[in-house]
């Protein structure tokens, strides 16, 4: 222990099944209660960290990234050491160290990269099955592929946010998307500053939808337009769903 | 129910994380009885299934094969769909189908093809934690290809066997091998007309030893030479190992 309040920044991977998602909660267990949890036992002290990215129940998360102020004196590389082997197996801290004291995990986050694994075949995977959501029938990549790239630009999204949902700017830019199909297995990557609640699993639902035939090609563009929620398709399920990275300036 | 018994071949998909392993087993859970256990529930038969790999606790399988006799009226094809529902999600028939009856999951298999996969990063993976073994120090992928590529052919792979193994014919062809890195993830796949027990994993682990330098190049060569196991590494966790294929003349 220190006078002195310190900055630490931990890159967290976890695989989201067991969770109800990154945010503490009373009653359920959460990735950041797990992680506050350890440090507790590590440093004694109740540390609060504060998440790049609130990310769903049955979300994983390959780099997410969060922040906590500490007066612990243990150097910021050896937080991952020492708080691995107080979490459970899937949580892991695979990086930390020593960050600016106005570092701030979410408000300077320039942007993030989202996957979503679709596995397309008759039966389900049993390997994947809580990393991809599974559609029975055929779907056309290459039309996912182009229905997803009219995502890209500053668009206001509010038909893909969730209904319910109290954000008032729904104005974001999508830098980038890809969709590639490698044998039954359909991953989807989208890159954006930012993304409204369920946006990525509402893309991901209306691509099944384009792809399967359900819903015709430019529903995207269609609902850019009109902000329309009933013309695209269902949120898909939550465990397609990866945080890859977040970036900052 | 009819009088004619006919023969039914199932490809399955697991994730051994939370098996004893294929084999039935009387006080723990096993693939081949989680299977038997939905046949009979579908059949009312009890049914054995003979499986083309035997693989071990913790190891999983993209395409096991396996056969059984039923004189259940149920078309080939429709097993997969009514066995699934039966099934617990980590286990999935992912195609089945009328055989002939001369047809032999294990007997007639003309070669496997298993998948390792090695996680080489300071800190674990959570998301791959069931899925590959972890390596901390640096391992150096190009040497471990050239020692993989020493198995391909017919050898006497003795020094490859698990002690106490009662197998007395240890000759076996490995058609071949291959090591590739991408990021912090190893994979190593071999192929051959049959495996000792444990034979994969002591390759893996040897591979670990020598991309990290405690085992120089050439042991798989020496053991081969020599029919020495304390040539090899040690066996690698089972978690890394995957059944990926089985091949049929």
């Amino acid at each position: 222990m220190s006078d002195c309040v310190r900055r630490v920044r931990l890159t967290i991977e976890y695989d989201g099944a067991h969770y109800a998602g990154w945010q503490r909660q009373i009653n359920a267990p959460s990735v950041q209660g797990a992680v506050e949890h350890a440090l507790l036992k590590l440093t004694g002290e109740p540390i609060s960290i504060i998440g790049a990215s609130r990310t769903d129940a049955g979300v994983s998360a390959l780099c997410q990234v969060a922040h906590f102020d500490t007066r612990a004196s243990i150097p910021g590389d050896k937080f991952a050491y020492a708080l691995n082997t107080r979490l459970p197996r899937d949580i892991r801290v695979s990086a930390s160290m020593d960050a600016p004291n106005d570092f701030h995990a979410r408000f300077l986050a320039k942007g993030k990269h989202y996957r979503y694994l679709i596995y397309n075949a008759p039966h389900a995977s049993a390997i994947l099955r809580d990393r991809a959501a599974h559609a029975i029938y055929p779907l056309d990549a290459d039309l996912m592929r182009a229905e997803a790239a009219d995502m890209v630009g500053t668009h206001d999204f509010r038909a893909f946010a969730a209904s319910g949902s109290v954000v008032k700017d729904t104005v974001r830019q999508v830098f980038s998307t890809s969709v590639n199909r490698d044998g039954a297995l359909i991953q989807m990557d989208i890159i954006g500053n930012g993304f409204l609640y369920n946006m990525v699993r509402i893309l991901a639902g209306t691509l099944i939808d384009v792809g399967g035939g359900k819903l015709s090609r430019g529903a995207v563009k269609r609902a850019i337009e009109t902000g329309d929620r009933l013309a695209l398709g269902a949120t898909a399920p939550a465990a397609g769903l990866t945080l890859m990275e977040v970036f900052y300036a």
